[in-house]
Order: C-alpha cells, then structure tokens, then sequence
C-alpha cells in the first residue's frame, strides 16, 4: 500500500532567530510524528523565506563592511538554510520519533532544483531578498552588478529575484533510496538549490523557487499518495475576508481552477499553493492534495478538516 | 566484495571564499571520481575549518552591528557548512561523474556527532573560532558569556573551544542505506554537527569535532575497507624536516604507536591523522588507512606512493 506523504512546511513558521526557530520546530515535530503514527512515509518539504534572508543579509553586510573576505552568493545562502534548518528538523523529529518509541531513521539531503534559464520570472523578478538600501545605493549597486531593485513598502530599496518553476530534482534518486527504507527525508528546502544546465554543468542562480511547488514536484516524482500543504489557515476560503466567505472541504481540479480564474486566490499566497496541489494531482494517478494548518494536519489526514483536492 | 572507501578531505584545501571553493571542489571532484573509477564505493568525510570560521564571523559581526537580531550558535554555524560546501560537493562530483559516464547518485547528509560531555577536552579547549578582539573586548565577553579566549599568534584575542572524540554518527543507518546503494556519501562535514545527549535528548554544543577521527570512526562503523586521510604531503615522514627525515610507505598499527610515544607527529598536524588511522585500523579487521595527498590520492590506492597504515 502506497503510504507516501510529502509534507510542505512553511519557512515564515520557523522564526527569526536560532533560538526561536528550535523552539517552533519542536512544537512542528510532534505535529509531524502524528502524521507519521498515521502510518505514512514522511518527506518534509521547507520553506526558508526569513531564514535564507537573514544568512544573505548578515553574509552581505560582512563582506561590506570587511569583516569577511567577499560576499555569497544566493544560492550558496540557500544551501546553508538547508543545513541550518535541516539540522533542526533532523534532530527535532528524531527525538519525537524516540520519546514515541518509534524506530525509523531521520535524514536531510542538501538538494538542488533544476530551474530553466528561459523561464518567463526571469523577466519580472519577484521575489525581495537581502537588505534594505537608500535610493542611491540601490541604483549604484543595480549598475555595478545588474541586480534589480524594488522599493518595498516604504521601508527602503530591496533587490529583486525571479521565482522559477522548479523542473528536476537533482538528488532525487538519493532521497527516492531513503523513501524506500521509510525514512523521514528532509529535503528541496527553501524550495531547493537553484540552478540551471549550462554547457559546463549545473551552475547556482539567484533565484527563489516556490517551497509548495518543489514539494508537489517531489510529491509528484515519487508517485506520492498525499501532498499536505502546511499554511496560516485551515481550510482554502473563497469569497476571503467577504461577508460571504466559505470554506472549502473538498475540491475538484477544475473547481480549483475555476476558482482561480474568478480570482478567490491571493497572488503570492494562496494562489501558488493551490496551483501546486493541482500540479500533483493532475500527475498523480490517485492523488490528494490538502491544504491545511500544521496544528490541524492530522484530523486534516483523518478528514476532519483542510481543503482536499482531488481528480 | 567490500570495497567501501571512506576519504577525509581538508577543509584548508577549500579555500576561503565561494568562488575559490567551488574552483578547488571541482579540482578535488577529479580526484574523487578517479578513486571511484578504481571501483570503490565512495564516502567524502570533510573539514570545515576556514569555511565555519567565515560563517561564524560574519554571524557575530552582523548580529553585533545589529544587522541581525541575535549571533548564530556555533553548531548551527557548522550545519551552515555542511550545507554550504555539501552542495560545492554534490554538484562538482555529479558533473565529474556524468562527464566519464558513470551513472551514480552523490547526495550531501546533514550529520550529528554526538561526543560526551564528560570528555577531557571540556577541561582546556583548544580550537580558536570566530572573530579577533582586542584583551577588554574578549575579557567582557568571556564574563558575560563565560567564553573562553586565548591570545592568537600576536593576532588578538580568540575564543577557543574544546575539541572531543566523536562517539556516535546520528545519522549512520541513512548514511549506510546509501552506501548500499552505492551512492557518493558526503558526511561528518567539519567532523559533524556536535551535539550531546541530555535528559531532553540531542542538543548542539559549541565544540570541533577532529574531521579525520569522525572520517575514521565512520569508516569503522560501516566496515569500510580503506580509509584514505588528505593532507598537504604526500607521505607521513619520521624526524620530519631534519637532515634523516625519512618517507614511511608502509607500517604497522604498533610501529605507528612507537613513532608517536618517538614524539615524531606534530599535534593538531600529523598526530590525529596518524591516531585516526589507528583507531580505524585497530576496529576493522582488513581494514587499511592511508595519509596522502589529494593529487596522488589514485596512486596511492595504487600502492605506489602515500603511507599505509595496517594491522
């Protein structure tokens, strides 16, 4: 029986500091380990938002301030939120996994994601990462090394980068062979590395690649039976924030993608995260996708609660 | 057939910034992949010295400065590593593998190495990390934080932290069902994340586990046939640069124990290098380790250069 999970956690939901964010993913890990106890395979997908800002931004304000020798480079940034954030979850659900006296071994693989270079974001960067700056140092900065800039909500000048689809797993194998033993994989954190195929090989690019859409590619690669999509609320509303305002229980794919042409999915928030779900299941023979809270997650899978979207 | 090798790989030989590491990786993917193609199964234990060093200073300045909100813990600084040259790893390896042909997975495991909290090494910690500050700097900080410092070659002042046996591998069984498969293991980065066992389980610690003993130890657990350590020469010597130095091609464990009571072998240099081999040797029958060279690290495998160490 096909009892494979892929589990799409939220980097906004693991906290500003070290401090805080082992704090949050101990509190995740038992939320984990019921899904788990479920009887599912676990894969964890990560968000790395706030994490992979703060290494850019203190790695970039050393190096300019000659406290290190030259600033990283993004995707570099990223391979360390995996190790970062990894660690945590490694040691968190392995834990949890112990007081509950469940044998099952906990592994994070630092991956990279194939992006394609002619990807259309390429052309409207997204995605703000890094530091704030003054008008003047981001024009200075975008001459000297063609960054793109954009002002961000009043609070200053913040570059831009383009959010891609992801299109290939590099270590997907490798986290394929764990699945098989029924490890938990913590893997494509912060959506995966980026990079792309040039004539020399796979070569990092800054670029951000959505955590709910690597985690559905994943979920879609090892023919998963469940794509859980972990965010703020407990089911998908249509109508938001209106009088009207519905919770939906269980959706088709082309009720999601009516949906979505009536425009009930904020761009950037909801929106990539049901396209993700309608990826996978319209791949995945059998399929379900739910999105849901991390704290509603197991009468989620019990069909308590969440959003199911189904063939 | 047992032929499972594991490789120690010198941090120092990284280089100290992105752009050096990744032209110095792909170098050391060459010699790798050339190990490989002898028919070994390849697992890359690696140091971290110089790469942990930058993330921790650029952490500490940061945070600091206030461009951060807190300084990142040391542990969490060295996943930040493994992460970081994990991913230089997998992708350098992947490309000098798919170049000869060889179809093989490399995948880069976030590692924990659990050490003991009792061990001797809490009494004089020994490794310098992080930042220079000048006496009041490192005085205040040392009553604040009950740091240890010690001046650093004329330098300034260095914190300095203890550096214990690795006892255990946490995520040894995932490491050993890739192995199984045959794939390229990239583990114990900088000797692993180290953490100790407490009554609420793991928990990092501020510590530098020697990468050669975890390698070393690695290799014992996985009955690995070789261990090859790295170094800047390409043989051990005895009455090292004086006028009847002389290369050792190959030796027993019990001459090795003689040639260390001779006091031939600098600590924090060629000692654990030559203890590492040791302990492997000592716990694996079959089991032979080598200290060389990158470059001649083929040639040596070939039994045409490098130091043995054997039974």
């Amino acid at each position: 029986m096909n009892k494979k999970l892929v589990i799409a956690l939220g980097g906004n939901a693991l906290g500003n500091t070290s401090e805080e964010q082992l704090q949050l993913v101990k509190k995740a890990a038992k939320n984990i380990v019921d899904l788990i106890e479920e009887g599912y395979t676990v894969i964890v997908g990560h968000g790395n938002g706030p994490q992979v800002g703060m290494i850019n931004s203190a790695m970039e304000y050393a190096a300019t301030h000659g406290a290190t020798k030259t600033p990283m480079p993004f995707p570099e940034c990223g391979a360390m939120s995996q190790g970062y954030i990894g660690y945590h979850l490694e040691q968190s659900i392995k834990q949890e996994l112990d007081d509950r006296n469940i044998d099952k071994e906990v592994a994070c693989i630092v991956t990279e994601v194939i992006i394609n270079k002619d990807d259309p974001a390429f052309v409207h960067p997204t995605k703000p990462i890094g530091l704030f700056y003054n008008k003047t140092e981001a024009d200075q900065i975008a001459q000297e090394k063609g960054y793109h800039f954009i002002e961000d909500s009043g609070r200053g000048y913040r570059r831009v980068v383009p959010s891609p689809e992801p299109q290939e797993i590099v270590e997907l194998e490798a986290i394929k062979q764990l699945v098989e033993h029924e490890d938990v994989v913590i893997t494509v954190g912060g959506g995966g590395i980026p990079v792309i195929q040039t004539d020399d090989g796979l070569q990092g690019i800054d670029a951000v690649i959505d955590k709910d859409k690597s985690s559905a590619k994943l979920a879609q690669d090892i023919h998963a039976k469940m794509l859980i999509i972990l965010t703020a609320v407990e089911q998908v509303f249509i109508h938001y924030n209106q009088p009207n305002q519905k919770a939906l229980t269980s959706i088709t794919v082309d009720e999601a993608k009516r949906y979505i042409q009536e425009g009930h999915f904020a761009p950037g928030s909801m929106l990539p995260k049901v396209e993700a779900c309608i990826q996978f299941v319209e791949n995945t023979p059998d399929g379900t996708a739910i999105i849901t809270s991390l704290e509603k997650a197991k009468e989620a899978l019990q069909g308590k609660t969440g959003t199911y979207i189904h063939a």
